[in-house]
């Protein structure tokens, strides 16, 4: 599947209040377009051709995309003057456009990437069209105005804003043989000129395929109420399931209302990397202030440093902006700041004691080729464990800074560097033996 | 692809001196039966189903494989009295058992297995067979008794141990249509009893396609001479491309000629592991004496430790066991060998010296963590250049462990953790600013 049309061409009057002099699809929501969340996801998912049908305020939207170079795709434009119709007429407008199968999409629709991955390996007969129907829809949606389906042995038999019988709902993404063009038309000499309506005409035939929604969250966004919705479902999306619990009930939360702000300026998510990593480079230098009051300061930035360090990834999907090379600096910088912050520790302990003991070096290594281990042992497991399936032992570095902070808040360095030690290689001890076991 | 035929019926009286109460598929070449070796390259392969046709002795090889449960597929006997006429005869009494595309090997071909898996994958027309031919055959191959192939625009449109006009060798490796029984059964009306004969029937047929022969090595054993030759042949092959120049000119000729020796001995691969890793310990425990001698010995024994550390490979590679676990425990044994050797050093160094001197102890820190990092950021940089066919900067331990016999031969452990410390992490760094560039 190369191509995808892209209906944008409405007058979103129920947002008007927002857009002001824009047009609806070119709302931003943390940080890119509305419209363009659609066009990187459809990239991301490998499609190399866009179709926009655009109608109100088309110049705004074409002086935007240009031709698409700067989204790694082609972007082709087709006019709708009669924009003020339904929906429906926006499609038929593609008609002379799309010869083969293409997925069809909403402008203002915004769903989990995930989604159309699944629906573009979706197989389709002649004049058959497959539509993404979520059937475990969520409390949030606006039931009078969604489009409602009835799904039987698979088939949409029912579609509309206003059926009474339904159990599911219309996500706004489809899969179309250019072959059903032919009943479009049909429904339109009928006097339909909306999608749903074109929709309806389609399954009657019984060629409308339900594919059932399995991606994390979708949402139409109509009104300013459900942007904010989209805003709160996009950020709950950052969550990751590999968070461990620090991560998940202190880092995140304060991580993803951080990276809310910083997604609307240009910072690359690599340079929220370094600045994270130079927030660590700071902490590790204040411990070497040696004293109780620097000491609580540093611990405290050092924790801080853990939160930054999530904003990358963040601002990293949010944006679209995921490459290995991120991945790679972030989990590389990572080391450089736990061996600094253990170095700090245990150089800072000692200026504070007013003496280099043997002990605090020894334990000050054992903490810090723990930290490593755990990290080394985490990704060689990750490698192998991928493809059998099987869950790890997690024990991640959100855990140990926020061990380094707590010590550092009590002034005990050294049993902190202590427990460091011991906890970070029995785990990594623990992981050669439970892997031993799995496989 | 799911079966093979293997032809084991043979009396292989050139080699009779070795065999002795054995049949030729049963003599041992490094740890593993000829056979073995076959059969086990199958198993990589992804065959699941072996037939064994078996003649002279064949009490002996049935007893030795069983049902081939212990080798993880079925194995199968198809018995052959007439093993004293020619080994095309074998390959028809095969013909009830092989409905359907199967592989053709000889017993006592040994070749790189990766040659088997291109073969698996070679497309066939009916009645066709694909043939694998060496074009660029070596010198050692004993030109007098092989089988050489005519080759024309793919195809071979001649065959035999006599033909004058010839552009490549047989390197007993098929992949045959059932259909093409057909023409061995003309081919036996004809009086033609050698596979080589029934391959010319195919050939005049232009059915006989040529398989280019890509794997390293291939040999077919006749001889006591080329048994050793075999030898020289899998033992060069454990050289890895991904060597270290230590490694390659140093490490490896010394492991592989003990690998040598302890094939033959039930030592598992990670049991060589672990004994490398405790050598290893030794090492770092003897420059806790504190003195030049020791720093000697110990430097020594953390080269030979090194060497060693090869031969769990070397093992796995040879007897068909690499597993993932093993490669992951090795890795993890030597990250913490690294931390043990260092660790050693610098306190035995103090302790040569008679005090703790800080400097000492941030040395070895830099020195550690550098280690530590020029694994991490090479399994990871690994990771992502996989993918995208580029080739990174390698600096690996063969070379770190080198340095540190040096510097304990010549007593400057100071001036070796500095080197250390400069050199590791000058790489990582240098890693990061390559990875930026390349991606």
């Amino acid at each position: 599947l190369e191509k995808a049309l892209i209906i944008a061409a409405g007058k979103g009057e129920r947002i008007k209040c927002i857009s002001k002099e824009k047009p609806k699809p070119l709302i931003k929501l943390l940080g890119l377009t509305l419209i363009e969340r659609v066009i990187l996801s459809l990239k991301e998912a490998g499609i190399s051709e866009v179709f926009i049908v655009v109608g109100y305020k088309k110049e705004k939207i074409v002086e935007f995309f240009g031709d698409g170079r700067r989204y790694g795709l082609r972007i082709n434009y087709i006019e709708n003057d009669e924009f003020q119709r339904g929906n429906g007429i926006s499609l038929l407008k593609a008609k002379n456009y799309l010869k083969e199968k293409f997925l069809l999409l909403m402008s203002d629709h915004i769903f989990d990437e995930e989604a159309i991955k699944r629906v573009s390996n979706f197989e389709l007969g002649d004049f058959e069209i497959g539509i993404v129907v979520d059937r475990n829809y969520p409390n949030f949606i606006d039931l009078g105005d969604a489009t409602k389906v009835l799904v039987k042995d698979g088939m949409v038999v029912d579609i509309g804003k206003k059926i009474e019988n339904y159990n599911g709902i219309d996500c706004g993404i489809f899969i179309v043989r250019d072959t059903a063009f032919k009943y479009f038309e049909e429904a339109l000499s009928k006097g339909e000129d909306t999608l749903s309506g074109m929709m309806k005409e389609i399954a009657i035939r019984n060629k409308l395929k339900a594919i059932d929604f399995e991606g994390k969250f979708w949402i139409d966004i109509d009104t300013e109420k459900e942007l904010k919705t989209a805003k709160k479902l996009l950020l709950k999306n950052l969550f990751k399931e590999t968070d461990g619990p620090i991560s998940r009930y202190i880092n995140r939360p304060i991580s993803t209302k951080i990276t809310e702000l910083l997604v609307n300026l240009p910072i690359s998510p690599n340079l929220m990397t370094v600045i994270s990593f130079i927030i660590s480079i700071l902490s590790s230098i204040l411990f070497l202030k040696g004293n109780k009051f620097y000491f609580l300061i540093a611990g405290i930035i050092a924790q801080f440093s853990s939160i930054v360090d999530g904003c990358d990834g963040e601002i990293a999907r949010l944006k679209f902006k995921k490459t290995d090379f991120g991945a790679w600096l972030d989990s590389v910088l990572d080391r450089y700041s736990d061996f600094f912050l253990i170095l700090g520790i245990t150089i800072g302990y000692s200026i504070y004691k007013g003496e280099f003991s043997i002990s605090t070096f020894l334990i000050g290594y054992f903490a810090m080729f723990g930290s490593f281990m755990n990290s080394y042992t985490a990704v060689r497991l990750d490698q192998i464990i991928e493809k059998k399936g099987i869950k790890g032992i997690r024990f991640g570095r959100d855990i140990r800074i926020f061990l380094i902070m707590i010590g550092s808040i009590l002034n005990k360095l050294k049993l902190l560097l202590l427990i460091l030690a011991i906890i970070t290689n029995f785990i990594s001890v623990k992981r050669i033996f439970f892997l031993k076991k799995e496989i």
